[in-house]
């Protein structure tokens, strides 16, 4: 397996690297990227700490820096106010500074915690970010949205905050459980959609776990490089970054019916995709055979591509999109594989069309 | 009294009005500064609501705007993370979205806690200052500077966020106690003695509230623009910024000992002022005249000029002191009133020096 580097220009500029075994090069690339910081306070899971954390710790230390780490109880329920004023005082009380830095190892909770935590803490010090997961490798670990749950709702508090330096080891893949891999392929499936058709086509003839971790750095770094160039185009969320939610206001409705416990995030998008699809077929915007593609794909990834799910829990998703503004929704559809096409329509108009598909 | 309009780069860019009686004309100005709001949560004390907040929220009103109003319990304590995130899960309860507002109406507490939430709900929503103290006029109000305090400290957490819209009534200052209003007339020497010596001659000139009250729009709008140039060049406090803590270290030592219950912010800042410029004379930075014009100037007020103070207080502000960096604390010393040279020295020699004037 080759090595990676992807530059992302937003925030103050930081390098992706993509790099089988980097887990224990970790201390010497940290000292590269902050030169300046002394302690690094690692944030990790009880899932991923036994796994990963002595090997982490173990490079941080060869390259002397004063090693503190945090384990948080694995799961979402990590993600909330309670968590992050447990890091604030815990990193206050062993000294940070603002040149010193904090290092997230895990997958989406942790990277969103303590990222948030990194951003706040004395208004903002280092971030590297070691994703473990294929979900937050190919998703939340780039593009710099941190966030904790409330009890009003998910992500609902956060900063934009771009890391300093992100690390990824592919071979962490192998210790995820074939569910968390394939909910992660839901999202790299979806760069394929709106971005890149000849990256579909890759992805379509590796229709099994082994083949895809055959050239899982080719496929890190062709998310990570589509995501990369929708963020500097679109930091602070106020237009083109929008399409990476293909899939996802439907993929919410998902969730909602299945109390965010029945599917997985990426379960949920990937039947979201192909509902989106087959709406934009109707609505005369996508291709005819886009949907079959898609399910296709999926299908072979052992992804849904159809979820039963009750129309409130539709129009709930589609009227309180956070994309939603008064009486119109902005739908992420394709014209065709690799050619996304935001559009604004009545809400009306969408769950009336997406009723009528129901009924059929 | 004249209006005045400032505008700061930083952030988005943003425009001061110094007018009085704004407060009544508030709706209009946030409706031409925020033209997508729709929700304005209006974030302010229990001293400050009954004097202001029906005026603010009858001007809302007037203007369209849905107004949710949080009144949180005077002083400083509700500047912490149970506050914050009480007001998180207020503001998404009442279905904020991005383009709507929070108003923080108050002193530095209510500025600083509102301020953190709005750039953290969402994401960040918009934010307008309504400062009703002096010190949040001169100081916290401009910047983009947010905090709450942790049990390990002061302001270690927050964000730099800077407001959508400052909104400052020169007449709500009518209501400050005396002991409030001289707390912010240190600040406001502060910017005459780092830069604009005509403006601390002007301040000496006037040694009475009524004096001061007779010319307080243009001694609003000179702090602030002192404050604009600095921030515009330093938004990220990481240089210029720091002359901005002149007197402060030593005002740090000051409030330590009172156990920042003896004095106030604007107490111990004149004390560590005074402090300040005899140590610049003594390390032969400092013309021999100045401690003596900023003591003049700063009893007139009925400020101290000085305040006892056990060595160990002023070694642990020295030594824990944000701007310190192993060894050394850059000091913010002047040449002369008007002119600001902030000196990187090792902590030992200005221990030693210190100890000496102490024992004189």
């Amino acid at each position: 397996m080759d090595r990676d580097i992807l530059h992302v220009d937003a925030g103050g500029g930081y390098d992706i690297l993509i790099e089988p075994g980097v887990l224990d090069r970790a201390g010497a690339r940290i000292k590269a990227a902050l030169p300046k910081a002394k302690r690094l306070f690692v944030v990790t899971d009880s899932n991923v700490s036994p796994l990963y954390g002595p090997r982490l710790v173990a490079s941080l230390e060869t390259h002397g820096f004063e090693v503190h780490t945090r384990v948080i109880p694995a799961g979402e329920t990590s993600k909330c106010a309670a968590g992050l004023t447990d890091l604030w005082e815990w990193m206050t009380a062993h000294g940070i500074t603002r040149t010193d830095a904090v290092a997230a190892l895990g997958g989406g909770v942790t990277g969103d915690l303590a990222g948030f935590t990194a951003s706040t803490v004395l208004r903002g010090v280092g971030l590297v970010q070691i994703p473990t997961t294929l979900l937050s490798q190919v998703d939340s670990s780039v593009g710099g949205k941190t966030a904790i749950d409330l009890p009003t709702g998910k992500n609902l508090a956060g900063t934009f905050y771009q890391p300093h330096l992100v690390l990824m080891d592919p071979e962490t893949l192998a210790t995820l459980p074939d569910g968390d891999f394939m909910s992660g392929m839901a999202e790299v499936v979806k760069y394929g959609c709106i971005w890149d058709a000849a990256f579909f086509d890759f992805l379509a003839d590796r229709p099994s776990r082994p083949a895809l971790m055959g050239d899982i750095t080719h496929i890190l770094r062709t998310c990570c490089d589509i995501k990369r160039q929708v963020v500097d185009a679109d930091e602070h969320d106020t237009g083109l970054r929008m399409i990476l939610n293909f899939g996802h206001t439907l993929g919410h409705a998902y969730e909602l019916a299945g109390e965010y416990t029945k599917w997985s995030h990426g379960q949920a998008v990937a039947a979201g995709m192909v509902t989106a699809a087959r709406l934009g077929v109707e609505l005369g915007v996508t291709d005819p055979g886009v949907p079959c593609k898609i399910e296709s794909v999926l299908a072979s990834l052992g992804l849904p591509t159809h979820i039963d799910c009750d129309f409130e829990h539709i129009e709930k998703a589609v009227g309180i999109d956070k994309k939603s503004a008064g009486d119109s929704v902005t739908l992420i559809l394709l014209e065709k594989i690799g050619a996304v096409r935001p559009m604004k329509l009545p809400k009306s108009q969408v769950l009336e069309t997406l009723a009528g598909m129901n009924r059929r």
